[in-house]
């Protein structure tokens, strides 16, 4: 059919994604064959364990046991948020493509996007809920009424959670994810330990209900952007409109908002895990190395990425504060004018159903800095009128 | 900075789109440059009239009154809907090539998304509304309670309709653009005239708000896949749930649905038009070409693409159907015996506010084949009961 010679492929890690890229080669190899008009064979498989059974017949596959680097693909983003600027450096200087779609946001092609599609873009910001497992645990705490505690053990039931469970509810997971597109959307080398990480763990079924009263959302929410004070990178529980597509993302689901100065708001939804998802993601990127495409790892040479300037503070932002009043006269007052002398003024504030001895309090603020709103929070914990630690989270505009 | 030759940039026609692109070239000469490693020059312009007054300074630039092919961008979708398979075979003969992000979907990057990131895939099926202006008209009307005339022109004042605005309310653009989406994901030539097309302009305010009612939004909805039957592709209203993605869909962004065997469901959504976002579609196949990507124009090369056999009927659906019966007794029974007889079975039926005369009827059926239906209407006229045309507008499964 063609005289173009295969490219010839090794599958390094028969974990899910690496069955499932096997199962779909053998699937797809006509469709594969005729796109690119080269064909993909699988040649060689490695793993750590030989002898496991993995539902695929692997005996057609040499089996490697030291596989050496040629083109790579891969879906691992811990390797790349830690060391990705190394292994960049290293692929681009041997004439290596390195392509890791799979590594964010599952079957969404945000990478391809972000790196090729939307180039002529100055990035503004970007945006995503890349961790399914906080965002089923968040809504189905919403569906449900039940606590954190209860969606957390009904995830762990459905073999939602790593094994490391830290590695989703702590936001480590996502946070790596969008370190990655960080690096792509503002040129800068990958740089995850200035990614600021807050997990979902402290995210109360009274939280979310307040916040759904108020027409928001809670999502774990990364968002990346350049301003005056440096490089932005947070990973953290956020209120967003309950109207708006990242509102509206439910369960499991993945979602990625970009916007550029000449674009406007490009938003991706699709599946963020499973074996289908990240093996259609992982053989995009094998199809454009059939077809001979050789971008930069991060869309720029990994030699020409400048050192990210971390910023020193978030954009000031409107927060939702929850906090417990001891029930006697002037407690209120007391909050108020602490959060008035920090500069954080109020925008609504309700005061809703309580016991005899406390009362607790949802406050709204006008947009401030989130050092404003700390210096507020410890101000308040000295007045001695607050039972347990008041709970602060950002409302992001998007 | 590099000694690597710039893409040389010729721009034919100065609209809104080569304006835009003259004007973002110019600004983000550094980051383009960066991006590819390789900087892009405009070096010559061309245009019907060089007289015109464009809001940009273009002298410095070679006039071309004669302008000859090298690679192409282009954001003509009418061209390639009616052309497509000439021009690509002789782009591809020639070694040229031949992109076209901007004709589609304006800003989303869902050429490259479908071509490219999804190529592993055996697509399943494609939607997408991809008109703004349809789909301001009738989220307008459902807005405001106005009728589709009142609308109509509102969206002619704002200069949102095509000079012959059929193009638009008739789902001519709009099935333009569904017919080269369709190529790519089925590996087959170009085949406009087998969209089977339907416009707007019988939706009455009256539909929108019954579907609204149900549960649904009536949206201009493309739709290609393949079934036992063939290449199904239709450009027409139908109704989808409120609550789906397509069915949150307000004013005049776009939304394209891809669906795979790997991937599942992804949805893009963005801007479909406008000096920005197309300018951006533009400048990203450019930056391809500068990186030297040389991808087939559908995806697989022009020659191996298959000549479309069109489906001899949609796939059934169910079917949301309005007519105005005489108000008298025994109507409504005719009408359910005609539609049993053809074989559409009713799921839900209202009769609501009427006059003294005439009683306006709703019924929505379960699903059937779109035969079914309109030999039940062409029987429900003859019954000599309904006044006016009946309405039926397809329920589609998002």
């Amino acid at each position: 059919m063609t005289d173009i010679a295969p490219l010839r492929l090794g599958i390094a890690g028969l974990g899910t994604v690496g069955v499932g890229v096997v199962k779909f080669v053998r699937k797809h190899a006509k469709l594969i064959e005729k796109r690119p008009g080269r064909p993909v064979q699988i040649v060689a498989v490695a793993a750590r364990n030989r002898a496991k059974e993995r539902g695929v017949d692997l005996t057609r596959y040499d089996w490697e046991d030291d596989p050496v680097g040629k083109h790579v693909v891969t879906a691992n983003k811990a390797l790349l948020a830690h060391h990705g600027q190394a292994i960049a450096e290293a692929a681009e200087a041997a004439g290596i493509v390195l392509r890791f779609e799979a590594a964010v946001a599952g079957g969404i092609p945000v990478i391809k996007a972000l790196t090729e599609g939307l180039a002529g873009n100055e990035i503004t910001r970007v945006m995503g809920v890349m961790n399914g497992t906080c965002n089923y645990i968040l809504t189905r705490m919403q569906a449900t009424r039940q606590g954190y505690e209860a969606l957390f053990d009904e995830a762990a039931k459905l073999g939602y959670l790593e094994a490391d469970p830290q590695l989703d509810v702590g936001g480590i997971d996502a946070g790596h994810k969008l370190s990655l597109l960080s690096s792509i959307a503002f040129g800068t080398q990958v740089n995850f330990d200035a990614v600021e990480l807050e997990g979902i763990t402290r995210i109360t079924l009274e939280d979310i209900e307040q916040a759904a009263d108020m027409g928001y959302r809670i999502k774990l929410l990364g968002v990346v952007q350049t301003t005056g004070r440096g490089l932005e990178q947070r990973m953290s529980p956020c209120l967003v409109p309950s109207n708006s597509p990242l509102g509206q993302l439910e369960g499991g689901t993945n979602m990625v908002v970009i916007e550029g100065d000449m674009v406007g708001q490009i938003v991706m939804r699709g599946a963020g895990a499973g074996e289908g998802p990240t093996a259609s993601a992982v053989m995009g990127d094998v199809m454009d190395i059939a077809r001979g495409i050789t971008i930069s790892t991060f869309g720029k040479p990994a030699t020409a990425l400048t050192p990210a300037v971390p910023a020193k503070a978030a954009v000031p932002a409107a927060f939702y504060l929850r906090m417990t009043l001891d029930d006697k006269p002037g407690a209120l007052a007391k909050v108020a004018a602490v959060l008035g002398d920090a500069g954080v003024s109020i925008n609504r504030m309700r005061q809703y159903g309580h016991d005899e001895t406390v009362a607790p309090v949802i406050i709204v603020t006008h947009k401030c800095s989130r050092e404003a709103v700390d210096r507020a929070l410890s101000g308040i914990g000295a007045t001695g009128v607050v039972k347990g630690e008041p709970v602060a989270i950002r409302i992001e505009d998007v």
